[in-house]
């Protein structure tokens, strides 16, 4: 009936991310053993009340302020136990606080879970997140990943209005390096209604409606802004799709693949060597392994922005002190 | 892939029980064709947005703030768009102004959805808006029903809770008549881990717990308070909770069967005639047909005061206008 019955500790739990997770990952019947953590226990108490309401078969929902507790036994967790981002803040400006936090969650990870086969971060900014809690909690780089789907997404929806096409009928979208401002779209995969974008970009036409370079690069500065956009639409930050799609990415994991947007993974080695960021990635028996595509001259240009942003922000929590320096990592996680 | 291609409206999508909705419609594979509607265009983009960011294969989701629009062509409505019930208000200092909105409502599907299979209605009070659905809509009463599973979910949960128990130990849960204070919680078919309540009411022990006459009164007043306590706890009224469940009611009513809990139905003779109320609910390849089951005398005394309250709220809203006096029904419904 479910995927699994292993535990899953949804960490964050009280709010809205979190609790729309633990609603998704029982609707879509992937896991019927779930704690769910948050220090506020008022609000997580309402939080878990509302779950025993929905009546689901076979849960085991239980709750818990003590983060030992939730992560003790869990073979998946899932956080989104961060500060929330507000409208005007970008993604960066969440950086030391959250870091801290996903500083801690290695740490106790590292306690309390230490078989944990995927911990999917999705707080912000995640690439930095999720590399601290990689570091800190001695797991292996293919057991953490964090959320890097909603640019990809959000590129489809947006390709899919522009030419009045059903969602699906855009194919191959998938954002690579960081999130919102430094993130690269790569057009080289993207096919809309069958033939190639860049075709498209070339004058071919898709149900009478062409896409110039200036539109393209406005709907490209649409997806950037995408997370801002949901904020001022709705008043608050995206809440449903970040759920959804990490447990979308909790089904891959069990099921050994079919996840078909960008995952964060760490890259030890290559031209990307020392981040976590969006990367395509291959889901194995032993976990997540990330590659990057062939892409154009352009769109490389981008990814190296992107992923000198990241070494950026990378570097800036060094410093902080939240996470150690590069060559030290080894001391900290062997597998890194 | 889903259950259904047929186009479902969710009315109210842009509040937190219609988005959830959308969302759960998906998640749960019941259905891929979704209307939003919401007469606030731009919380309703934002939710929509999210709907489409959280990229459901093979969904076909449109929003739109033109009620026609999204009634016309629907076989499914599922409707959560009256104004929230906030701390300290019971169900019914809502009953006026919600009322005003089912009857539009109503009058709306006579026009655009006349071939609607199920309006499933949860704003509150839930008995008397479904009530003012089906008199104006013109539908078969068994084509409209009312949420009313949340009461004996949290009577089951309560249940669990005392006796230390898996949530679904705990079998046979329903509650009767209306909502809240006025509900009619029966004992007769409810077991603990499989032995009767009565039994346990009369001494036995299961888990090593046992349940004074005390202590079951105080479970059936915790579940009559069960709103107002998510709202304590939440600081808002439950959202996931209604909102899976309507999506379980569809899936039945797809499915004919297979929901175990009891939904608000039309009673046309018999104790209860000329009221909606909770009761058993059969799903049949055309509709619902509701029943109450046999029960002790006590429960049946809360059962009929539940009813005489109901009558009470029905004759204030046909007092208001709202809906026609009982003996007019049939010209507006010739199926009442």
């Amino acid at each position: 009936m479910y995927l699994t019955d292993r535990k899953v500790a949804v960490l964050g739990a009280a709010g809205a991310i979190g609790s729309n997770i633990v609603q998704d990952l029982l609707s879509t019947g992937t896991a019927s053993r779930i704690a769910m953590y948050d220090p506020f226990a008022t609000a997580l108490q309402g939080a878990a009340q509302e779950i025993y309401h929905c009546g689901y078969p076979g849960a085991r929902v239980t709750w818990t302020t003590d983060l030992a507790e939730a992560l003790t036994g869990a073979t998946y967790i899932i956080t989104s136990g961060g500060a929330p981002r507000k409208e005007g803040m970008t993604r960066e400006d969440l950086l030391k606080g959250n870091c801290e936090i996903a500083r801690d969650l290695g740490v106790a990870i590292r306690a309390h879970a230490p078989d944990a086969e995927l911990v999917v971060v999705i707080f912000n900014p995640a690439d930095i997140t999720g590399l601290a809690v990689l570091v800190h909690s001695g797991l292996r780089p293919g057991h953490v990943t964090t959320l890097a789907a909603l640019d990809s997404t959000r590129l489809q929806s947006a390709l899919a209005a522009h030419f009045d096409l059903p969602q699906d009928a855009v194919t191959g979208c998938a954002t690579y390096g960081g999130h919102g401002e430094k993130m690269a779209v790569v057009k080289r995969g993207i096919r809309i209604d069958g033939v190639p974008l860049v075709e498209v970009l070339a004058g071919r036409t898709i149900n009478g409606r062409s896409l110039s370079a200036e539109q393209w690069k406005a709907v490209k500065d649409a997806v950037r802004q995408g997370g801002a956009a949901i904020i001022k639409l709705r008043g608050r930050s995206s809440f449903q799709s970040p759920a959804h799609q990490s447990v979308e990415m909790l089904r891959a994991r069990i099921q050994e693949g079919g996840y078909p947007w960008p995952c964060g993974v760490f890259f030890g080695e290559g031209a990307f060597a020392g981040v976590m960021m969006a990367g395509d990635a291959e889901f194995t028996p032993t976990g997540l392994h990330g590659s990057v595509p062939p892409m154009d001259d352009e769109d490389r240009a981008e990814l190296d922005e992107s992923y000198r942003h990241i070494c950026a922000l990378r570097d800036e929590v060094i410093a902080a002190g939240l996470i150690p320096p590069v060559a030290a990592w080894t001391n900290h996680n062997r597998y890194l």
